[in-house]
């Protein structure tokens, strides 16, 4: 029997680990390492820095592969969850399962292995789904800090209002209007800023909470009524992505800002 | 200036801490405590271990008040988010605020204080609605392991599928009927078993996560199809309750489970 941990490491602060996380690490004999492309160079430097901070060098091996590339231009510009983008993704999916299946291969019988996710691993990450296919594995899931925690933590917010809902969904989604019977929405994976492109009347009594390398040292923090502040965010997303080479955004749309 | 933190402690397992909040812990002169009455008994006794902990004894003071009962009869029944049971949560935290200023008044000039809150400050938890009103002092909130989290990890659940939204809500809505546009529902504060009261064929399609006390050595969890477990979960959680007292449960609902 193997035995694979997928770890929630937090969203850019190191110090989001919890100790149960840190305290798998200590276990963990091999680490598996998705590299997503230079861009991504600070999360791997973040997984990197936590590494060498709480595991003693030479007591764990690294196993690493390159990421699929995905075709993200399908279904652009289709409006909700098209089915072209579904099977992009589903497809892209597929080509990380038989990495992983052939990274798993390195593990021997009775050995730990560790995933480290970003965020949460409930949220938006595909690696507990592909785990799922996998023969003779033991998968355990810990939980971490999610960027959506992170942005309410660093705007002080209460996600819900007294017993009423939250929504946690797409920027492609957002760009197809807002749901009329939620009004807290969290918007993650969203490649432009889709709530600035919805008509004035639909935002006219909307606050956003935006934020961008939450937990990070380049943490930008917006807040206001959309039609204030979109603009601002808007040119603030996207110097930061010219500068960066990549961005990692979130926020919340708030309708009736003044109900509790 | 004087300084509070609200410091999310996660869902039942003290190693969900994270290194932030430990850290954060380690700085407080303060620790606010408030007392919900013997049915929570395992709440404090975790609090307590937390600090025993983390903390020199002696290098902090722990100032303590009991909880305002709330009127939990308003508005039960009415479906929905009547505005009886807003109004008497509404109350219920008014009379919360005044203790809050008055137990803040502990707190010295250029003093830490710090309210430890279970799961994470910003899903279904008051403590920051009620310092905002506070004059006077800086609030910094700590992102903790919400029960959502850690109910996923204990089913190794990723919440969503691809693309698509989760909802999180009360037991209170989820009685009205599930959300026609979203088939991944997670439910908290349901005092009942609302799921399980629902019409078959409202059912039929629909998977339910639960888990109650999860993270704690009491945790409990079924899964399956709505219409075969929930039986077995009504069962099980009165049971439980009428053991230990008390119960916090919470639970995904999945429709369409075959979807990814
Ligand atoms: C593939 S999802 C992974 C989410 C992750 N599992 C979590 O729990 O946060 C990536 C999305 O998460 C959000 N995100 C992740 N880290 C972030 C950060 N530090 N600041 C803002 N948003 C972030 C962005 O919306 C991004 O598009
Ligand atoms: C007042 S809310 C507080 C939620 C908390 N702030 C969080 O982040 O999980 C209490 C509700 O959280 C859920 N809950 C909290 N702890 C739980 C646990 N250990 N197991 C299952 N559900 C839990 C239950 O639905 C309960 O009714």
């Amino acid at each position: 029997m193997r035995t694979v941990y997928v770890i929630g490491i937090g969203s850019g602060d190191p110090d989001h680990l919890t100790l149960q996380a840190v305290a798998a690490l200590k276990r963990v004999d091999v680490v598996f390492v998705i590299d997503k492309g230079e861009v991504k160079e600070d999360l791997t430097a973040l997984r990197t820095g936590i590494l060498d901070r709480h595991l003693e060098p030479g007591s764990y091996r690294v196993v690493e592969a390159a990421d699929p590339e995905r075709d993200r231009r399908a279904g652009a510009g289709e409006p909700g969850r098209s089915e072209r983008y579904t099977a992009a993704v589903v497809d892209w999916q597929d080509r990380r399962g038989s990495l992983y299946a052939s990274m798993l291969a390195e593990l021997a019988d009775g050995e730990t292995g560790a995933f480290l996710v970003w965020g949460d691993p409930s949220l938006y990450d595909g690696t507990l789904r592909l785990l799922e296919g996998v023969e003779g594995i033991e998968v355990v899931s810990y939980p971490g800090i999610s960027s959506v925690q992170a942005l309410a933590a660093a705007h002080r917010l209460i996600l819900n209002r007294v017993g009423r809902p939250v929504l946690i969904t797409t920027g492609r989604r957002i760009a197809a209007g807002l749901p009329a019977d939620v009004d807290d929405v969290v918007v993650m994976l969203d490649g432009g800023t889709a709530f600035a492109q919805l008509p004035d009347d639909e935002v006219a009594d909307v606050e956003v909470y935006w934020g961008a390398y939450v937990g990070s040292p380049d943490e930008l923090l917006v807040s206001g009524p959309v039609l204030e502040v979109r603009d601002e965010i808007v040119r603030l997303r996207a110097e930061a992505r010219e500068r960066k080479g990549w961005i990692m955004d979130t926020y919340l749309l708030r309708r009736h800002p003044g109900d509790r």
